[in-house]
């Protein structure tokens, strides 16, 4: 096998992981479970196995190892993650061979991965918010992933959109993600239905009452939020992605409209789709593999197609 | 006469000139009044003869020419002001004279300014916010000004931060700066009222009930619309400028503690006031002056004391 990477892409419930040539070939895939309830160091441990076990798969011309990881993250160390126990977890801990390592943060990984590859490639600032169980984004700022002064920007799913709203189940009061992620329209419907266990999916696509009035609501504090981030950082495009996004015309057009209707003086940005899927993580990593490797821009040159690459099961 | 720039701040009402040496010596200062009413050809003849005076004043030497000016703004072009009536001012057409021009947009210049030889000295990522007439923010990102895909970021006056909110003038709805502004706590202190012209200085040092609420409506608006911009950006220090911040602790503290309140799962940015008050557009011109001089780095020698520096009367 040619010159290659190992990409990781390591969320709460599973790893997805790959290897990823010097042209873009997506060579190989695989995902494994996020040992979370074993705690810190068991998870730390299955990452080592899970990339040793890849390279095993790739043979020779390992060049270097990406990783996406939630929290606080450097390039060099996982500095904080809560929900997976860490604290300082250096690069190297997570692979045994001596090969160059590059850590990111998950959602600005995949912000990465759709800045060179995909929806957004080609534009220098613009907005990816995936919508999921939980919503944060991705700003792209004069072509790079920006996350703030120490790491921690990005928190869209975290403002105010309803000053005097409803709790968040971060303590704030009226956060976009307790009106507008997939587990929040999902949990909103079945407290005022009654109906227990009904899925975001299945709530945009009622025309129930009670479902348009959660998905309505939904709907206006996405389009406050996108005003707001618009107004603040003039995006020249939104690229919305994550499982909400897969609601297709039934998010983007009401959106859109009510996007416009809150920008007076400005033009409203084009509100597009993410192109990489929930490949997009796995594809940051191997971008930051290839970084570390001291191949910064060998992702420019790369055609994906992630409709016919290996999927990740 | 050692070596100089010429730098201008060009307001809607007033610009304010000066002479910087390039070890930071404010030499001149002077003021004159934007011929607005005239039309934009008449403020672009008034700039340039405010310069040529100015440079009169100077003699041999003049390195370069600095301007801030309103609204949509390149290096070398005002593309676009609405208060002006510009459209696409080539940067030479304020000059007379053979020497290197550099335009910059107002407020971000004043941001300049604060990072450079203010409050935010040190300091890579910030939000300097003056809160005067208007308000508007300049966003510091990894040590620049930041300004979005076109140049029309940093509008924080008009995020919703209620979004059933009062009517703003820009045709939104329940604006910051409808709530928060000197201009709108004045404004709306002489509406609940009934006494017309009272100013925001005197809403923020009355203990009438009706100036406690509306003082109190406008902590609230900033409170929101700073926690919005901590959870997106992670500013490591928020600056607030302009004729507002002189309320001092009236201002500062009550925001303070309602930012904390907003923000549960993080902390906030300490809050801290402008350092160059109305002289941070014309030191942030003279700063893009000695860059179009070739010597971006001048600055970083300077030790302002703007409170000994000749007062722009």
């Amino acid at each position: 096998m040619s010159s290659y990477v190992v990409a990781l892409d390591v969320g709460g419930t599973s790893m997805k992981g790959g290897l990823v040539s010097e042209n873009g070939q997506v060579l190989v895939t695989d995902r494994r479970a996020t040992p979370r309830a074993e705690g810190p160091d068991a998870v730390v441990t299955a990452i080592r196995e899970f990339i040793a076990d890849l390279a095993a798969r790739g043979g020779a011309g390992l060049a270097g190892v990406g990783l996406a990881v939630p929290g606080l993250v450097t390039a060099t160390s996982a500095v904080y993650a809560a929900n997976l126990g860490w604290r300082d977890v250096p690069a190297q801990a997570f692979v045994d061979m001596d090969v160059p390592v590059m850590l990111g943060h998950d959602v600005r990984t995949g912000g990465l991965a759709e800045s060179v590859l995909g929806a957004g490639r080609g534009v220098s600032d613009f907005l990816f918010l995936p919508i999921g169980t939980g919503i944060a984004g991705a700003m792209i700022l004069s072509g790079r992933p920006y996350g703030g002064a120490a790491g921690w920007g990005g928190e869209i799913g975290h403002i105010p959109v309803f000053p005097d709203g409803e709790p968040c189940a971060c303590g704030q009061l009226g956060c976009l993600e307790t009106y507008a992620s997939a587990a929040s329209v999902g949990r909103r419907y079945s407290e005022r239905s009654g109906v227990p266990g009904v899925k975001a999916e299945e709530v945009v696509a009622s025309d129930d009452p009670v479902a348009i009035e959660v998905w309505d609501e939904a709907v206006e504090a996405l389009s406050l939020a996108l005003a707001t981030y618009t107004l603040l950082l003039d995006p020249s495009v939104i690229v919305l992605g994550g499982g909400l996004a897969e609601a297709g015309p039934a998010l983007f057009d009401p959106v859109r409209t009510r996007l416009v209707k809150r920008l007076a003086f400005r033009d409203a940005p084009p509100l597009v789709p993410a192109s990489l899927g929930v490949n997009a993580g796995m594809l940051g990593a191997a971008l930051l593999g290839w970084t570390a490797a001291g191949r910064p821009s060998v992702g420019e040159g790369w055609t994906m197609d992630v409709r016919s690459a290996p999927a990740v099961s």
